[in-house]
This record gives C-alpha cells, sequence and structure tokens, in this order.
C-alpha cells in the first residue's frame, strides 16, 4: 500500500479511514504470509493505531510499544509502507520499533513490560525540559503481569508527571493471559460485583481510569482517546481497551495464540525438527516415572513443546505468565521442597531472571533444569531476540552445569539423564536441527570426541551450528586429502579437563553459536594457557546482531566457513 | 541468652513471653553494636517472630523471610541463642537465613521480592507430595514496590495453594518505603475513604484479608495468627501487620533508616573514605553545571551517598523504591530522550537488572552511567551481598563501557569524565578506600602505568583491593632487590590495545576483585592469546563467597598474598 501522510489521515472521514483499516490489515496479512511475523497481535490492534494517529501527532508526540510486537499498522502509517515488504528481512524493516529505522520510533523494545516504565522516562525528560507533547504506551493485557509494570505503576506518583497508558486487552499473552490480574481485568471488563473496586486499584496508582471501550471500533476509539488527549493535562491516564486478537482473520482470531507468530520456513524445512518437541516428549516420558518432575513456563507452552506435558500432568505443569523472574524462584522454591522443576523459556528471556538463577536457584544449589530454547542466532526477530548472551551470563554462576547438545538425540540424552543429576543445571538449544533419531546415553562433563586424527589440529566446537560448520569445513579439507580432529565440547561447565589435557594436536579451534566475551572458546583458552598451544576463537563479535536469515548473520557476525577454512589452511601450512 | 525450646515458647504465659521479647530484643541490640548487622528491622518483628514461634510449629510449618534482614529474633528462638555472639563472624551464625545453618531456615534470602514466590513454591510441592504444614511468606512494606511479588502474587490462583502472606508494615525500606503502594497500604492504615477498595486488591488475587493489627503487641499478633492459620484451610491469607521499625530503642525508632544496618568496623577506620562520599559531591557538582543531569537510586539514597544530590536537585533526584528494573529502564528512556541519568546501585542489586542493561540501555546504546557500589567482596553479608560477579555479567554486553577506578580520586575523574562521555557506562567500586584526594583527568579507554621496569614481570590489576595487594607484593620484593611493572587496568572494556600491545614483559600477572570466570585476567589473557606471554590470573574461585572479614575472605578466596609473593619469586627464579 502507499505511504498515508498524517494530514490525510487527519482529514479523511471516518468511514475512509474503516477502508484504510481494511487495507492494512489485508497488507499486513499478506506481508506476514511470506516474511513471517506477529500475526494476531497486529491484526488487533489496527483500528487502534489508526486511531492514535489520528487523534495525537506523532512524531511530535511519542509512543512506546510495549514488546513491540503490535506495530506494524504504525510503521504502515508512519512513512513505512512503501519498504513494509521488505519486513524482518536482512536489511529491511525490523519486525519492531527501531529508533535507528524511523523518528516515529522513539523507543526500543522487544521484551515485555518496559512501555510503562519508558513512557515515565520520556515524559519526565520533557517536563524537565519544558516541553510540551503527549506520549503514550500501548501495553497488552499479558504484560500486565509482568512485575516491572507494577514497578512502573508505582513510580507514577513518584514522578509526577502525565503519560497515557493503554491497556490492550485481548485476553491473549502469546498463550492465553493467567492470574490474578486477568481475572481483575475480566471482572472489570464484563462489570461483574468487583469492577467498581477493580477499577480503583489503577486509581490509587494515581491513574485516571477511562474504559472499558471497544477498540476494533474506530468512532468509538477515536473519542476515547481524544477525551484521554484532555485528560493527560490534570495527570497521568489509563485508557482499557478491550481488543480481538486477530481481529478480521476468523482463522487467526480462533487460533490467536497459533497465528501470534507465524514462520514461512517453518513449512519449507521438511528435514527439520524442533528441539521443542523433544523436549515436551522426553519430558512427559520422565514425568510418568518420576513424580518429582514438574514443568514451568511464562507464557509460552505451545512454542516452547510443553503442550503434551501440560495435557498429560496439568497437576503438574505451570504457566504463570510473562513472570520470568517469578517463574525462577518457583522452581527454586519447589526444589527446595523436594520437587525435579523445568523450567522451558527462551534464552534471551531468561535474561529477565538473571538475579534468581544467581541468587535463588545456585546460591542454593537446587535441582532445577533450564531448558534454554532459541539459544544462538533466533534470526527475523533481531537484536531484541537474539540468544547470544546466554553462555556468558551463566558460565560466571557458581554450582551450574551448563550443557550444549549437539542435536535433537543429544539433547534427548541430556534430558534422560537430567532428573537424577540433582544440580542446577542449564541446557541451550536452537530452534530446529537436522532430524536425529539416535538413541544415546550422555555423562554430564565429558566431551565426545567425534573425530581423532593425527594432525595438528583440534577443533572443539559446541552447539549444532558449531559442529555443521566444523563438519563442513572438515569435508572440504578432506577433499583436499587433509583432516583434523573435531571434538564435541558439550559442556561449557564442567569443562572435560581429562579430555582437554589428553589432546596432543598444536592448535585448538573453537566454534560456538555465542559472543566470543565469556564464551566457550575463552573457557579453553583459559584452560590451554601458558600451554604452549595456539587457541583460535570463532563466536559472534561484541555487537548487536540485528534480525535477518539465521545463517546468513552468523556469517556475517563471526561464525564464516570461508574464514575458518581459510585459518585451517594457513594452520597446515605452518604444520 | 540461652536457647529456647519451642515447647517453653508455647507454654510460658504472655506476660513471660513479653520478658522474652525484651531479652531477645536487648540481645539483639547488645550483638549488633559488636558485631554489626541490621538492626530497626530486627527490633522491630520481635513481638511478631514471638508470636509466630508460638503459634507455628517450625521446622514442621515453614517460613520465608523476605530479605532476610529481620530473622535475628527467628534465630534465637530455634536453637541458636547460644551462637548468637558469632553473628556475622567468619565462620559464626549468617546474618541472613540459611539452609545449612539450620533446619529451621528453610529457604535463603538476601535480595527483596522473593518469599511470596519461594512460599508459594514450598506450598505446591507439599500439596503435590500429599503432606500437610503451614507455609508463612514474612514481607516488608519496602518489598511491596518490588514487581516479583506482584507476579507472585498473580500466581496465587493460577496454583491453587495456600501460604500466609504476612505484610510486615513499617513505612520503610532502607530508605522510607514510596510510590503508589505505600499511598494504598497507609489508607488502609488510617482507614480513610478508600480503604475498603484497598483491601479488596488483595481479595482480588485471591487472598483473605486480615488486618490491620499492631505487630508490637503480642497477645494482638498471637490471637491474629491463631485465627490466621485457621483460615489457611480454605486458601491464603495476607496479615497486614503494622510494626514500628527499631521498635524499643528511641534512637533506632527515630532514625530507623540509619540504623537499618550497623557497621561496628565504620569507626575504627580513620584512614578510609566511602565512595559514595565522592558520588554524591561530585554529581551535585557536574548537576550544578548541566541540567541534563539526573539521579537514580532503588530505595538506598544514603547508603550509596546521594543525598547531597536529593538536597540539591529534589526536582532531577528520583527514589523510585526497590525497583531495580524499572529504574534501569527510567534511566534508559530519560537518556533516549535527551537526559544523563546516573543510576546508583549495590553490584549485587544490579544483578536484578541485567535484562534491562542489556536489552535497555546497551541495546539503544544510551548514556546511561551505572555507579555500582559495594564491587567484590562486601563481607560480613555473605554470599547474597557479595559483589563479584559484574565483571563478568557486563563484560559480554555490546557497547557498555566499563571502568573500575584505583582509588576515590580516580573515581572522582571518571564521574567527572562521564557526562559528556555519552554512552552506556558503568563504574564500578568498593564501599570504602584510602582517604585521596589528588585531583587528576582520565581518559576512557586507557589504562596508566604505575611502575614501568626492565624487569620480566608485568602485573595488571584493576580496582583499589587488587591494586593495593600488587603494591604489597612489589613492597616485598624491593626489600629483595626485585622489582617489577605494575599497571592500572582500570578499564575491562574496551581494553586498552595500544598499551598491552606496548608490554615487552614475558609473564603477565592479573589481579581483580571480581570471579576468575568473565573477569579481566580471561579478558587480557584473551588480548595476549597466541603471544607467547605467560598469563597468571589472580581472582575469585568459582565458589559463593560466605559471610566473613572482606580481607580475610579475599586471601581464602583467591586473592592471596603469599601465593602471588611465592609466584613471582618462581618467576623470578625462571627469569
Amino acid at each position: 500500500m502507499k505511504n498515508l501522510s498524517s494530514e490525510e489521515l487527519k482529514q479523511s472521514s471516518l468511514d475512509d479511514l474503516n477502508g484504510t483499516c481494511e487495507e492494512i490489515r489485508k497488507e499486513i496479512f499478506e506481508t506476514v504470509s511470506v516474511c513471517g511475523g506477529h500475526l494476531s497481535s497486529n491484526l488487533g490492534v489496527v483500528e487502534l493505531t489508526v486511531a492514535l494517529c489520528r487523534v495525537f501527532d506523532f512524531p511530535r508526540d511519542k509512543i512506546v510499544f510495549d514488546v513491540g510486537h503490535q506495530c506494524y499498522a504504525y510503521k504502515l502509517l508512519t512513512g513505512r509502507a512503501d519498504r513494509f515488504s521488505t519486513l524482518r528481512q536482512e536489511g529491511g524493516l525490523s519486525g519492531f520499533p527501531k529508533r535507528s529505522e524511523s523518528e516515529y520510533d522513539v523507543y526500543d523494545t522487544g521484551h515485555a513490560g518496559t512501555a510503562v516504565s519508558a513512557a515515565l522516562g520520556i515524559a519526565k525528560a520533557r517536563d524537565l525540559k519544558g516541553e510540551d507533547f503527549s506520549v503514550v504506551a500501548l501495553v497488552g493485557d499479558g504484560s500486565f503481569n509482568n512485575g516491572l509494570i507494577y514497578e512502573a505503576l508505582n513510580s507514577v506518583r513518584i514522578l509526577q508527571t502525565s503519560v497515557l497508558i493503554i491497556l490492550n486487552d485481548n485476553g491473549m499473552s502469546i498463550s492465553p493471559t493467567v492470574g490474578g490480574t486477568k481475572d481483575i481485568l475480566s471482572e472489570i471488563k464484563t462489570g461483574a460485583g468487583g469492577a467498581e473496586r477493580d477499577i480503583s486499584l489503577f486509581e490509587r496508582y494515581g491513574l485516571q481510569y477511562m474504559g472499558v471501550i471497544d477498540g476494533n471500533d474506530l468512532k468509538e476509539t477515536v473519542s476515547a482517546l481524544s477525551s484521554a488527549k484532555e485528560k493527560l493535562k490534570t495527570g497521568s491516564v489509563l485508557l482499557h481497551v478491550n481488543t480481538q486478537k486477530g481481529h478480521g482473520y476468523p482463522f487467526s482470531e480462533n487460533a490467536p495464540d497459533r497465528t501470534h507468530g507465524v514462520s514461512p520456513d517453518r513449512k519449507v524445512k521438511g528435514a527439520e525438527e524442533e528441539y521443542g518437541k523433544a523436549l515436551g516428549e522426553e519430558l512427559t516420558a520422565l514425568a510418568e516415572k518420576d513424580g518429582r518432575i514438574v514443568a514451568v513456563t511464562a507464557a509460552m507452552t505451545d512454542s516452547l513443546g510443553l503442550r503434551p506435558f501440560f495435557s498429560a500432568f496439568p497437576q503438574r505443569a505451570f504457566d504463570v505468565g510473562i513472570c520470568e523472574e517469578h517463574a525462577s524462584v518457583l522452581c527454586a522454591s519447589m526444589a527446595a521442597a523436594g520437587m525435579r522443576p523445568y523450567y522451558a523459556i527462551y534464552s534471551t528471556f531468561l535474561q529477565r531472571a538473571f538475579d534468581e538463577i544467581v541468587h535463588d536457584v545456585c546460591g542454593q544449589n537446587l535441582p532445577v533444569t533450564f531448558c534454554i530454547d532459541r539459544a544462538g542466532i533466533s534470526g527475523a526477530d533481531g537484536e531484541t531476540h537474539q540468544g547470544v548472551f546466554d553462555l556468558s551470563y551463566l558460565a560466571p554462576i557458581p554450582n551450574l552445569t551448563i550443557a550444549i547438545p549437539k542435536d535433537v538425540a543429544e539433547f534427548r540424552a541430556m534430558l534422560r539423564a537430567s532428573a537424577d543429576y540433582g544440580r542446577p543445571l542449564a541446557i541451550r538449544y536452537p530452534r530446529c536441527g537436522k532430524v536425529c533419531d539416535r538413541k544415546e546415553e550422555i555423562e554430564f562433563g565429558k566431551f565426545e570426541v567425534l573425530h581423532s586424527t593425527m594432525s595438528n589440529i583440534v577443533f572443539m566446537a559446541a552447539g549444532e551450528r558449531a559442529l555443521t560448520l566444523a563438519e563442513r569445513v572438515r569435508e572440504r579439507c578432506l577433499r583436499n586429502g587433509k583432516d583434523f580432529s573435531v571434538v564435541n565440547a558439550r559442556f561449557l561447565k564442567p569443562l572435560d579437563e581429562t579430555l582437554l589435557r589428553s589432546r596432543k594436536e598444536k592448535y585448538v579451534v573453537t566454534l560456538e553459536d555465542n559472543v566470543a566475551i565469556g564464551g566457550l572458546g575463552e573457557a579453553i583458552a583459559r584452560y590451554y594457557r601458558n600451554s604452549g598451544k595456539e587457541i583460535y576463537c570463532f563466536a559472534y563479535r561484541d555487537e548487536f546482531i540485528p534480525h535477518g536469515e539465521v545463517a546468513s548473520l552468523a556469517a556475517k557476525s563471526g561464525l564464516n566457513e570461508e574464514e575458518i577454512y581459510r585459518l585451517v589452511g594457513e594452520l597446515y601450512a605452518r604444520g
């Protein structure tokens, strides 16, 4: 669709704008079908976004999108329609707000719960600088489970500024929203007994409450936003908006969870399987034998593969909502009381629970297993979703074992061995890997020698991406009659010092799907310090990795087959 | 005082127990005067704790102390009175709950906001195992600002178990409690207009609300706890208790913030000054010239030295309560809007904001300065308070500059240079250092050569503790006519590669007040990889460091003068 000037938007009739909404919806649907991305969340806020652009004056006024997975309509309406077909493609538009992309994007998001804090900060800076504009935070009800939101609400009275918080209530996180907050919100929506009292919850935090309005009704939303904008003169406002996730596309309306994120590649790669599928199957099998096993997730049951476990053991399966910190403490305490909790989560979101991993789980040396999905470069979601820091921030934590399976079969073996391991354990893995149905056993802390040769070179690589790369380089060398040893360095902690001690090769090449600083390469370099061996580390550079195609990003960021092949050539030459 | 059996406690009359309270109060006061520790928080809960031990049957019933800085009376009443004089001394009783110390301690704490999650986990495990006992969480109102508590409250209905949450409301964090939640609570206490509605906030989360009772009145508290215990049969309960922080000691009642933590050593070390004092002075001076500068703290204005800034610039100073995550996003967003935020916090508490440092501050490359106090071994508070991980978890974050001043003068210079630096900056420093009033300039990313010699050995050390140690070892060597070079490696990121490249010494010895994994030594070893130099790293071992005297703990944990001196001797011998 063509770019729409904010003048056009402000001048057109509401009828025309309803047409614009249909156009936007169509554009989003068609683009996401090709590029992948967040579908249902974006379809749900089309009218709301059009109304926002009609009532407010962006970029003079500022808007912060919580999580940012609902900003497509906003991008289409703020001069990016002509580039929208490049959505989530390398070098194209980001699927999230990006200050580097447009002056209309004032704050980058990707993780849940930051928008109210961010809006308050922008508004406070405005006050201190004596400027005058409106600041809006658009937040889903799923994020209202996240503790960060309450820390921000607690500050509304402290900061004495004015922001408009739009609570976009569609009853969904990626999974349906759960818990007490959700009950409070639905009570308000249904106007049930306590509605009045529930509303006062927001008023107590210093917010003027407005709502509930139908956010898929353009007319109603425009007028509500207009009066909200007025109210901002006397302080902060919470506008409670009811929207339908996936609105306008029945199949998405009916399966908002499965259409939350749509991934085109999913279909094409028939030779791949998801690690999450293995997690669901193995954990369910383990739980049948072991009553101590419980599973915890922070609003991502399906995308982590836990559905089978939740179906088989509803009493031992807990979706606590977007509460990464609480989920960790819940696991630690259940472990302290004799259970064997498994906490499945994406690598990037586990960053939220760093303190609880240190303070609660490892500080008490408790048998919690972290199943860390989407580790390494996760691709099209970009900077805020790459799982390339976990090895580095987990390595310094005492008592923690860190495992990096080389493929799904090894992941299954690690899970089977984990139940009786009895210590804090982190297993990190990518979303997909080659189909792999080997059956094997694993011993914690033991590396695996994949190829042992007489050459002077040994590759030590961890994880499927790195080992696949090592094998590809080796195949090219074999064609020239050259060979090198390959070790599956599947434990960052503890390192297999027995194996490391035994290696005779002069040149050690490390490969990992993580930033170089604090990763596997450094750990191996530390071990071989002053040993006379030469160490060459391939990992990601010290920079944030944008969105794009996984293999291509990996090659650009430091895991580059040509560079590695070239190095090996030099090493052969030096002998 | 002598150990009291739970039988004695249950059989004695309330009058006798009031006597016991006075005894306990006296014991706490006298012990803390000698050993240091948390005074006002412990004095406030004496009656409450006696009542808990009277009504509940520990260790069969379980109690989790949020933060854990109010567990002294509990320790005195659970078989540890005879050892209480060893409080916070190396090898003695911990100042916090410790599972390793007593079966009466079921969950270790130290950081705020974990108790409700932990109690829910323990209770849920109990249900799944078909056991029968009560679980209590004792939480201060300060922690009710922390997001983790709301994530836990949101789970009360999800987990369908039963816990007793005691809200110990004394109106204080370390600083007075601030924000909307506090207003809600005081409204309940004063029975003001909205009290009824405020109470419903807790009921909405699935809690039966009881209160407000006077937690310093033994009789009233015993009967309230008894009925709360009954109510637990039908679900979770929130008992709102009003206590007076420092109760029983007027000077502590009147200055609960300054008597929150009492430190005996403070007096004796006349030759030392606090880095926090320098922070307050420099930041205030900078702010007079630069209107962009704002200061943010999470409930620790005084202990961080920010009082002068808060007095001079109340409009630009923000205490947001115990909300480490929100404080980071607030800083990031104010920076995005053109301000220059300084976020002062203890090293161990900054762990709570790890994701926000990555996702909000560094992901957007925003000019936020983290002033990280209590870095390194902080001593008597033990495992949960040592600041020995920060270099490791900060190092892998792109865009972040990490500075480690060698003394207060250098810290002041770094602060003066920071305002115009315009990038994410972390400055980490211990609580105290030698009095030091040199005036100097600093260039970011440049090391400082303290001694350049013709020897084969160079020490690269960061921070006051490490450099002092280097100097001590050097003085001993000088007495034997030996010398070595010393470099002040004051930036972990960026490393001063120009200087590193220029060093000719064969032996490089690194020293740092942080765990070895992911620290300065590894960064320098990484740089010198394959250079032929030999690298020897002194830092803390991969284990949690208990409570004790700072220098002694450091020596035991890996920064040991004798070991270093011995190594240097060997290196001289090898030439």
